[in-house]
This record gives structure tokens, C-alpha cells and sequence, in this order.
């Protein structure tokens, strides 16, 4: 693997769909792989969103799976026109797609025979050489091949899936994160942090400006693989927020998810 | 630009922001400018999240300009240390990072004197010979440099500039879409839909399975520039929804922005 000799693990995303690009769907999958990786020591250094088109699902998995740990691909295996994803990953391989028989055996038991027609029977279809990757949800199952895992593109099964390979990952240290926020402008904040930053290189600080109930604060979130330090900064952190006049508060460092302002 | 002798016009956003790639937020900026590029007849079609690294933000962004008609950045144009955009667009395009009257002008108004510090005024400092973009929330400017659009981070921001240029946009024909929903099951639909893709070959056919009310159905998408063949489409699908012995309905065909499923 490319950087096995460093002690970080990376990873990318692949997220397979005209619909996030063509603005009808809003991606999901990029925070929880994002989050769900790091709570195993895998840092998400890159995502991408890609249209569906065989070549450019090839070219873009063969340069990514050359360059990162792990790659994700999230999207285009279900059993309409514009699932594309199998076949590509096999062309990237440079392997065949063929009838993977425990998939098969999987769509029967789920479908029954009445309803397995040739439309489902294709999310049988697995590149040779690919384990199979478990779906709770709907038993279409996801595959790894290399070091690249194939998840589906529906939320709720993707987690599904992720959930159960994400332990057999070989990560790094886990990252660890706290924050603190404070009724304080970014502005202020930003000479005081900036010295922080370079006391603290080991971690990486980052600020995050909200609006809650009309008022301006900032949130500073303090991620790294020491828990320490990590306090240690907080605590600076909380330090310069009361220079400033405020007092801060501890927060959730995984935030809402939503951008507040 | 490398498309123009086509009739698609044809960008690319890139999310700056390492934010994202943790989980900590969920990107809204990608489906806002999907949507809005496809409102004036501009193809989103590709997108990246990237870490805040100078050297990655250059290189993805020499990269990717040269590749689209249109690039556009979201974050890292604030007070902070971790704010480099600005820096790294000068360099992609081998200018430098000057202070520049007008933006500093806009902040001296917002923030007054007491406040203008050194911070706030970094993000007066625009690469040279860059056109500024209007920030109607908080002042501070986003910029155009070549065909690379430079806005900020915090999604009603980057709305409010993405609005203030859209109009400026050299589009192709709008990307127009109209949509049918079912309750009948993707695989189901999948052979007649695949026949269809094939008739309407200048269209683009989506298909997003959905449970509502805990029931499942799917929804089909047509996109294109002809309106007239969009309709013939869906009126087509309907008609393979109905001989699957449900009665489609109309739906919006942007969607909720939510997989529901």
C-alpha cells in the first residue's frame, strides 16, 4: 500500500451518481464514511462525485485505489440501466463480471423465484475474486475487491455495509476529537488560534463559524491521536475565548452535521 | 475552454474543507450548485472535497480548470488559519496575493475600524487581477479568476454569491426535467425503463427507489434540453408503471433532496 511505511491509514470516497450531481439528491454518505472511518483510525483524505459512466467510474477508481489505503465507492449497484458500478470495477481489475452464486443464492431467498427476474438477477453479477460484502437491508450484497469496497448508494444501506467491514480495516491511531464553542467572532478568535495552531502542530484546529438564536459564535474543534494534547489545546483554546470576554463551552466535536448560520 | 466547440457546457465544484471529509458537517454546497448550474444550462459534472492543504488546492484546482469550462471553490476564504484559498488560487495561477482596495473597503464599512483586524483584513488580500464576487451576508468577497469561481463556505453565502454571477454564465440549452413516481419496485420497472433509455437515448432516464409511508416505489427522472421530449418520455414510463398495475403520480423532479428510503 502506498503509505504502509507512514502511520497514517487514508482513504477516499466514490460517490457513483448523476443525481448528487444534477442537485435532486443530497449526498449522506460522505459525512458517515468520514466519521465512521476516523472512529477506526482511517483519515478520509479526498471524496469525489462522478457521473455514471463506465469510463469514468474505470479511470477514476484505478487512479484513486493506486494513491489511498482504502477506497469507497458508494452508488450504482442496484438492478435499473443506470447501475453501472460491477462492470466497471471489473474493467478496472481487468477482470470479468460473472454470476456470483452466494449472491444468487441470496436474491432467491429474498425475492423468491417468481420475482428474481433478469433485472435483479444482474445485482448477482460480481467481478471474480470479490468478496461478498453483507446487505441487513435488501441482501443485494456489496463486494470488496482489492482495496477497494463497493457499498450501495441508498444511506441507510450503505451504513449497513460500512458497519460490517469496518472492523476489519487496518487502521492508524484512532482520531480523537473535542470542541468548545463561544459567543465570540471568528475575527477575534483568529490571531490568538493561529498561535495555538503552531504550539499545537500535532493537531489540527479548526474553526467553524455559527448563528445560534441571532447571536455570533464559533466553534474550534481539536482533532489528533493524543488525547492530551488534544485537551491541552481545548483548554487554550477555552483560555483565549475568555480573554475575549465569554465563557466557553464544551460542545459535541461531530456537531449537528448542519452548517449553523 | 476545452468544450466549447460542444454543446454542453460543462463544470466542476470542489469543496475545500477538511470539515467534510471528518463528518463533522454535511456538505450543502453541491447540490445548491448542481441545481443552480443546471438552471442556466451548465452540467455539474464532477465534484471533489479536499483537505486544506495549499499544495492539494493548487494542484486540484490546475487540474480541474483545465478540464472544465467552469470550476467552482466553496471555503477556506475566512479569518482564520486554516483559510487558504485565497493563497492557493494566487498560486494556481501564478499571480500574487495582493490587498485589494475595494474588498477592504467593503470591510472597513461592515466591520468599522475598532474591529478591521489583522485577521479580518486577510480576507481583504484577492489574487491579482481577480474580478470580486458580492457577499451580501457578511461583506467579505468571494472572486473570479479565469474561469474559477472562488466562493465561501457557509452554504447561504455561497447561495448569495453563487446568485450574484449565475446570470454571467455562458450556459447551453437549460437542463430541463420533469419526474414520475410509482408504487412499483425498481426491479420491476427496470426492463421496460432500459428499453426506454434506449428510445430516448438524447435523454437521461434516472432511477431512485424509494419507502414512503412504508410502502416501496420508485421515482423516474427524464433529463435533457427538449421539453417536448421529456414529456413523451415520462408519458412512456407512466404507461410501463400502469402496466405494472399501479397508478403513477407527477412528482417534483427536484426532489426533496433526501433519499428517502
Amino acid at each position: 500500500m502506498p503509505t504502509g511505511h507512514t502511520r497514517e491509514v487514508i482513504a477516499c470516497v466514490i460517490v457513483i451518481g448523476n443525481e448528487v450531481l444534477s442537485g435532486r439528491t443530497r449526498d449522506a454518505n460522505i459525512q458517515m464514511l468520514g466519521s465512521g472511518l476516523a472512529s477506526v483510525g482511517v483519515r478520509l483524505k479526498e471524496a469525489r462525485v462522478i457521473v455514471d459512466d463506465i469510463q469514468v467510474i474505470v479511470d477514476t477508481v484505478n487512479e484513486l485505489r493506486a494513491r489511498y489505503d482504502y477506497v469507497f465507492t458508494t452508488g450504482g449497484i442496484g438492478p435499473t440501466h443506470d447501475d453501472l458500478t460491477s462492470e466497471a470495477i471489473a474493467k478496472a481489475f481487468n477482470t470479468v463480471l460473472e454470476r456470483n452464486p452466494e449472491a444468487e443464492a441470496r436474491l432467491q431467498n429474498h425475492y423468491g423465484s417468481g420475482e428474481l427476474n433478469a433485472a435483479r438477477l444482474k445485482m448477482a453479477d460480481i467481478p471474480r475474486g470479490a468478496a461478498l460484502i453483507d446487505n441487513p437491508v435488501s441482501q443485494a450484497p456489496g463486494f470488496r475487491l482489492g482495496n477497494v469496497f463497493v457499498l450501495a448508494g441508498v444511506p441507510r444501506i450503505a451504513q449497513a455495509m460500512f458497519d460490517s467491514v469496518k472492523h476489519g480495516l487496518t487502521g492508524g491511531a484512532p482520531v480523537l476529537s473535542r470542541a468548545v464553542a463561544a459567543y465570540v467572532r471568528e475575527g477575534d478568535l483568529a490571531a490568538p488560534l493561529a498561535a495555538l495552531q503552531e504550539t499545537f502542530a500535532d493537531l489540527d484546529l479548526g474553526s467553524y463559524p455559527f448563528v445560534r438564536d441571532g447571536r455570533l459564535g464559533v466553534s474550534i474543534v481539536a482533532r489528533g491521536t493524543d488525547a492530551a494534547r488534544i485537551t491541552a489545546a481545548i483548554d487554550a483554546v477555552a483560555t483565549a475565548m475568555r480573554a475575549l470576554g465569554t465563557e466557553p463551552e464544551a460542545e459535541d466535536p461531530v456537531g449537528s452535521g448542519e452548517e449553523v448560520f
